[in-house]
């Protein structure tokens, strides 16, 4: 009972666009014998992880993302894709290139202008200016429009201060150890008037390794896991930074202290400037989605060759991925998997277009950036709860450290809040869709929807949605399946609408309003991105010129869109969606599914095709 | 909006029947400055557990549970609420102590006699002899009824034999660095024959620390967590002991080789053995309790302290507690944990009785061990779903180790997997209940049920339970909140039992029979446990003398019953136990429940009363 399907095959569709790409880098990753990072005591792992880094600077990895003239490739979707690839080993060194090159890096290059692209750039590539993106404070993490960090317009120069520890920056990557500079997000203050968060560049460090004059520094110590990754604190007082320090691609300030920006709202300034850094949520995602891949890869070699129990009358005792309680550990996870590789992989090619346009449009910015925060929230969680479930299936084995799920669960455990809180991504998804994109930032605040109620603004969405009719379901018709989703979706949001709405025109708190909604505005936020997802499924399948590969991938949908039914067929049911026999149908399908597919599980994680030395194990 | 609930009248009703003990344990551990652990190298973190373990015997820990003609105190859920107490400070001591008094020292109590007992018991409480628990092996976990060292009676002792890789003993706690003896199960066999799986008392290590000849010891290395646990594989090449060896409370080998036991069935002697250790699995539930009692007071803390976002039109940023988003990932699983605490005392309570009974009842012991298997399974992913929705909720402040959080997410996770594996163990409570507890041992493997579908045992089952009618639901009515939980059990049970036979009475393979219906076997497990839960927190609500700690109780109580509905609500709606329009409202209810709980969740969690050096973080 093994699979025909040619693995092959299935890795082409999941390739995708940069299929090239990744051959490349999967040969390099095989080529270089990364060391392990388990056993490590912090100060040795974090100088292995710079060690590798410089060895990626080597392999020219910081290039793609940057633009021609300064050394780069200009391949923003290969960039994202080159982090999603690194995302199949040590997740610190992932996260410290993306801290290098995506957050510091990407916020020069995406707020500064010319003066600080030529200046700064080369250096950054080549890790001759190690740096941090030192946004988040102790007390404002995901409300970032109001930390506290001041940078006052003083006799021509910027001086940063940090008023109390409640404003000093932490968490910071690269702060701890290794950066020399800063990408500081501060209040900018002329005369007696704040004009909101700016950045600012900053040296941190002197050549010496020393902190600059002003600066103080800490390192966060111990965390759960990332531990290769020099998470540090900063705090300024009276440092003083040449006007030229302001990246000013949406603000300048003169010499003689005027302050000039082509976006006339504070507001929305700060946000366009954080809509720009949406790369890193997308990579997150990414290297979310790969460490899924690689836990189920594990896990599911383990269940192949792991026996446990003898058959009753007899001696040969049963493969664990015979049983069907194995199967519904790892398989509905396995095809949710895949269907979120696919959302990624169009995702990325989004955000290349929005990023590579000349004439970028702002409607697509927010549909881009509304799609990275609930591509994100989703994959993340994902990744969470299967490289728990992984773990699980593995039993003790799966607890040694030498075995790597630990290590996997661990390190990605902070993505579910860091790159943006997923509680609060999912609100913004929502704001997206009760505005229709049509609010002029993108703001995270989960009380922006209820300003939403406040400015009465989302009148046009309950006419957008007429209630559909569903016909007499057949669960494997792929179109009853997408109705089944869009209907889902427009009647989560329609009916949010109509309560904030009912709400709104009576004399209530808006934040009270909002706060009663706070679950719908939650699942209105999920179920869109659920129908995304199939979606981008639905396409991939189109691609898939293999017959028996696309067979194989229509059943690995069936699986994902009726795994995701049966665990919210309580809406369907409530919502006359679903008759109780359709959705008892739909728990028997879902087992009947997992039987089915289970010839397939080895095939469908070796078109992962992940390098061998990140998957191999003691455990099988 | 403070609660005016007295926090120390709800802790009267949490303390329960050990009241007392619990009173001097949580002065002696808030006296007892212990040392933190989340930075410490391994071998650091081993050291200072083993010295902590000195430690509890000076403090008489030990002494509890063992038996007053050695020296103990005979308290045998007194030692396992000690355990529990442990559970709140770092878990590595609790599982240390767990290895060295409650699976090894338990052992020797429960399964060897006299002779063990007066030789071994007082050098086990006062640590002059460690030891392991050497039962698990690489290739066997699970099935540990089919592990495969060899114990062969030749010449008048017994010659111990690993008898390859996969019989190595495997995670054996103690082993790889303190123990100095072990006991080992084996295969006893004389001459020809093989009379099943006993224990015997096996040296290790000699009084200089180095292994026993014919024994080998190796470390099985970095682990998730419990890292101040030296958890380590144990291999036997022609290792001799004397006869004595044979733990020979259930069965004896004479000096001329001749075989006796009181039980005649080699396997049900065996799972009579593993019967008389349920004490670890309850120990394991209580302090998978703790931990998630820890955790929940770490974040309701900080919960209450931080503030993200200030209100629309003020500048005042609103307390996370007051989010409604927020208020769903701590408050149900809060009401959750009162109620797995409040069964826990009544599963203490249980073994307490069954285990100093001087006559025990057959069918209790079963029943026992049915409702350990239980509450732990349940217990335990409870405890990792809740530590990992606090990690989350506190955000990159979480994810430091010291916060604490880390640690406890990292420590708790194997609970799932060890002393037994959640899915193992619901199986087991699944086929008591399908035999009424009449099968004649206590069989942990999954596959037990499939024999019983070959041995057509369950037609009792469909008999005993008539289809009851429900009346029309006040969702606050808690006789109505039984009525439903009971007949989902026995709606569950039913449908399995008439699966089962229906399916047995064709000529189908009896484990494809099984393993069709395996998911319905969990869920019958489940809903069982959820039922006792239930019951058990209706009994502590009625033992509650103080009025406002009573109508406190019985609103977290709704809230854990109508999270459960809630989370369940696909069955019941499947099955036409709820309408559409009841279960929307029992959605809208746990809301205004988490609104209406809001103000009491510190008192709530200081009801714990777990000593102050324990919760404190910067976390708030």
């Amino acid at each position: 009972m093994t699979s025909q399907v040619d693995a092959g095959a299935l890795t082409a569709v999941l390739d995708g666009r940069w299929a090239e790409l990744r051959g490349r880098l999967r040969d390099r990753m095989t080529a270089t014998k990364l060391a392990d990072s388990y056993d490590l005591d912090r100060e040795t792992h974090r100088a292995q992880v710079f060690e590798q880094l410089r060895e990626l600077v080597a392999a020219g990895h910081p290039k793609l993302g940057f633009d021609r003239e300064y050394g780069g490739a200009g391949d923003v979707g290969g960039s994202v894709v080159s982090f999603q690839l690194l995302g199949y080993g040590d997740l610190s060194l992932m996260v410290k290139a993306g801290v290098q090159w995506g957050l510091f890096g990407g916020a020069v290059q995406m707020l500064g202008t010319r003066r600080h692209h030529e200046r700064y750039l080369p250096g950054i590539m080549s890790l001759d200016v190690p740096g941090c993106f030192a946004m988040t404070e102790s007390g404002h993490g995901s409300d970032v429009q109001h930390l506290r960090t001041t940078a006052t317009f003083r006799d021509g120069e910027f001086v940063l201060d940090t008023p109390d520890d409640d404003a000093r920056k932490d968490y910071i990557g690269n702060a701890a150890r290794d950066g020399r500079m800063a990408v500081v997000f501060a209040q900018l203050v002329i005369g007696d008037r704040s004009y909101g968060v700016h950045a600012f560049l900053v040296p941190i460090r002197d050549e010496a390794g020393r902190p600059m004059p002003g600066v103080r520094i800490e390192d966060c110590g111990p965390k759960a896991g990332l531990n290769g990754v020099d998470n540090g604190r900063l705090w300024f007082s009276g440092v003083r930074v040449p006007r030229e320090a302001l990246l000013n691609r949406y603000a300048d300030v003169a010499p003689d202290g005027t302050y000039s920006s082509p976006i006339e709202s504070d507001g929305r300034r700060f946000f366009t400037m954080l809509g720009a850094l949406v790369r890193g949520r997308v990579s997150v995602a990414g290297s979310a989605g790969s460490a899924t891949q690689r836990a189920l890869t594990i896990g599911v070699r383990r269940a192949e060759t792991r026996r446990q129990f003898a058959r009753p009358g007899g001696d040969e005792e049963i493969v664990l991925l015979d049983y069907l309680a194995h199967q519904r550990k790892l398989l509905p996870a396995l095809a949710t998997t895949y269907a979120l590789h696919f959302a990624q992989e169009e995702l990325v090619t989004m955000l290349h277009e929005v990023h590579t346009s000349s004439s970028p449009d702002e409607r697509a910015q927010r549909v881009l950036e509304s799609r990275a925060a609930g591509i994100k929230a989703v994959a993340t969680w994902h990744a969470t709860a299967t490289i728990q479930a992984v773990r699980e299936a593995c039993g003790g084995a799966g607890y040694l450290a030498e075995n790597l799920l630990p290590g996997l669960k661990a390190d990605t455990d902070v993505f579910t809040t860091f790159e943006g809180d997923n509680t609060v991504l999912l609100q913004l998804v929502a704001k997206g869709l009760l505005t229709d994109y049509r609010d002029n930032f993108a703001d995270l605040s989960p009380l922006a929807t209820a300003r939403l109620v406040a400015e009465q603004l989302m009148g046009a969405v309950l006419e957008r949605w007429p209630a559909p009719k569903l016909g007499s379901p057949s669960l494997f018709d792929r179109q009853w399946q997408r109705d089944l989703f869009a209907d889902r979706e427009q009647h989560v949001l329609a009916g949010l609408a109509r309560r904030l709405r009912a709400a709104a025109s009576s004399d209530r708190d808006p934040f009270d309003v909002f706060n009663d909604a706070q679950d719908h505005v939650l699942l209105a936020g999920r179920v869109h991105i659920d129908r995304l997802v199939l979606e981008a499924f639905v396409s991939a399948i189109e691609r898939c010129a293999d017959s028996s590969a696309r067979a194989l991938l229509e059943r690995v949908c069936d699986l994902h869109v009726l795994s995701n039914i049966e665990a919210d067929r309580g809406w369907f049911l409530e919502h006359g969606r679903l008759t109780p026999p359709v959705a008892k149908k739909v728990v028997a399908e879902v087992g009947a599914l997992c039987k089915e597919l289970r010839p397939h599980a080895r095939t469908l994680v070796d078109a992962f095709a992940i390098p061998e030395q990140y998957v191999v194990t003691s455990l099988g």
